[in-house]
């Protein structure tokens, strides 16, 4: 492929994206596959990498390759660095880790954030930080505020094209051990008229309350199940509904500035859901704007 | 046993325990298994009942038998009654359930209890009416708010001898299912300085914040020893500190009247600890009063 300029990788602990890119940014050719970081055995990245760029058309050995994600955590290949927020591309270029591998290719890896919040309590993210300022170079924004939600969702807020603090909010992981090993999920049927139940669960999650409000909410899709007010087929998207509704009422100040949602289309589209009840305004970003990042990271590092 | 008025059986979800009760409410006799409801086969609970009887003293079949708990669920042997709060022990009294089983004996069962929160919550108990309306025949009580900590733990409020409201949290059971399936378990090591970091938890539970940020709390649990800030073995008892203290902040009012704590010694020292620390005071209450409830219970519906 004569004008690919860069092998973009999101390597994330369920799912290995790549991409061959162009010097403007163009997507030329994608792979994706369910090979997580969890899902490689005996930690043999360099194995599951090569048959990965094996599959992208043929391409010369010389484009380096640039990584972001759980590839570069303590679980992945190599702990790459994590950088202190405020960050942005500048930041992350100068900090790119290179990895040692039996590729011909050159292979980096994309720093981490870490920041501490308001409460003392510190975070971090491994993946997201390149998803964002890709998406700040597709839609050429200076200031947000994002969401990337899943497992582990991410509320990040951007200033000055710098990503300038961010939160976690287990709500996804929570969600899937809820239904999957709890009372909770032992009533739940398919089919049903989830969207109705979903919004239900959002309006439920406006209830006032302290954080530990959460562990009494979430029972009422069990109670309200037995009473007869829920139907069984009803009970997962209310749980759902619940649980993105209270992540996005703790993480989102209310304001008129819109929340940009990074997701696939089903989960990005139960968030901009949640959000308009919730009363806020939302952009959904084309997650393959993350390549943005990843060629910009590798031109400022003159890799 | 001559002496012996009933046997008052309280059987959950994951224990049987069964007591021979005089007709001054002494405890004459008991046994305890680990066959609550969840470890039945097949649901055959005469089964069960009957081998548990066989391993009391010797006693008159005639003896009525009294049972409480999740075996009067849609789960167990035959679904009880539910008694709309305010309720007391008359109250119940009137709406026991006979079970026709192959025993000698006649058997019954207590209802559970509903209330309607002032959220609209629903909420439903079973077994622990039993043991708050014992606790309050052993105290001489007639006012109250009771914890019973546990996989669902309920608080109740106790007004002229009735039960007059209460609400689930399911702490105990989200506990069990973040350590044991989501990233937070992974780095559970054992050991330690647990009673610190358990306190440190309750401390970062009094954070305020809407429910929903109990989900990004939690995350703390795993960025706090990413950063070094936690060592392994502190992950479990911050995790543990940082629910309960959470529960008991949501759930309690600030006064003077003290909590009342029904639990066995190492989850009630648990609650009266974090407890202190949100600046309530506590009580905690002997568990085997709940058989001052099913011979009270007896004597009112003549059995």
């Amino acid at each position: 492929v004569s004008n690919a300029r860069l092998i973009a990788v999101d390597w994330g602990t369920t799912a290995l994206r790549s991409y061959v890119v162009s010097a403007t940014g163009e997507i030329i050719a994608r792979h994706e596959s369910g090979e997580g970081i969890l899902a490689v055995a005996k930690g043999d990245f360099a194995a599951v990498l090569s048959r990965t760029v094996a599959q992208l058309p043929a391409i010369d050995q010389s484009l380096p390759i640039m990584m972001s994600g759980m590839i570069g955590s303590r679980q992945g290949w190599l702990e790459a660095a994590y950088v202190r927020c405020p960050a942005g591309l500048l930041d992350l270029a100068v900090r790119l880790s290179e990895v040692q591998s039996p590729l011909a290719h050159d292979v980096f890896l994309v720093p981490g954030l870490d920041t501490r919040g308001a409460d003392g309590i510190p975070d971090v993210m491994r993946g997201e930080e390149t998803q964002i300022l890709g998406a700040l170079a597709a839609l050429d924004l200076d200031d947000g505020l994002f969401v990337l939600p899943g497992t582990h969702s991410k509320w990040a807020t951007v200033s000055g094209g710098r990503i300038t603090g961010f939160a976690t909010y287990m709500t996804g992981e929570v969600f899937a051990v809820l239904r999957d090993h709890t009372i909770l999920g032992r009533l739940m049927a398919a089919g049903g008229e989830a969207d109705a139940e979903f919004e239900r669960g959002v309006n439920a999650s406006l209830a006032a309350g302290a954080p530990g409000q959460l562990l009494h909410q979430i029972f009422s899709a069990r109670t309200l199940c037995l009473t007869g007010d829920l139907t069984e087929s009803g009970v997962e998207p209310y749980l759902s509904g619940l649980l993105i509704g209270s992540e996005i009422r703790a993480a989102a100040r209310a304001n008129d500035q819109p929340v940009y949602i990074m997701a696939g289309s089903t989960l990005a589209a139960l968030y901009a859901k949640a959000a308009g009840i919730v009363g806020l305004t939302t952009v959904a970003v084309d997650g393959d704007s993350i390549v943005r990042a990843h060629l910009a990271l590798a031109n400022a590092a003159n890799i």
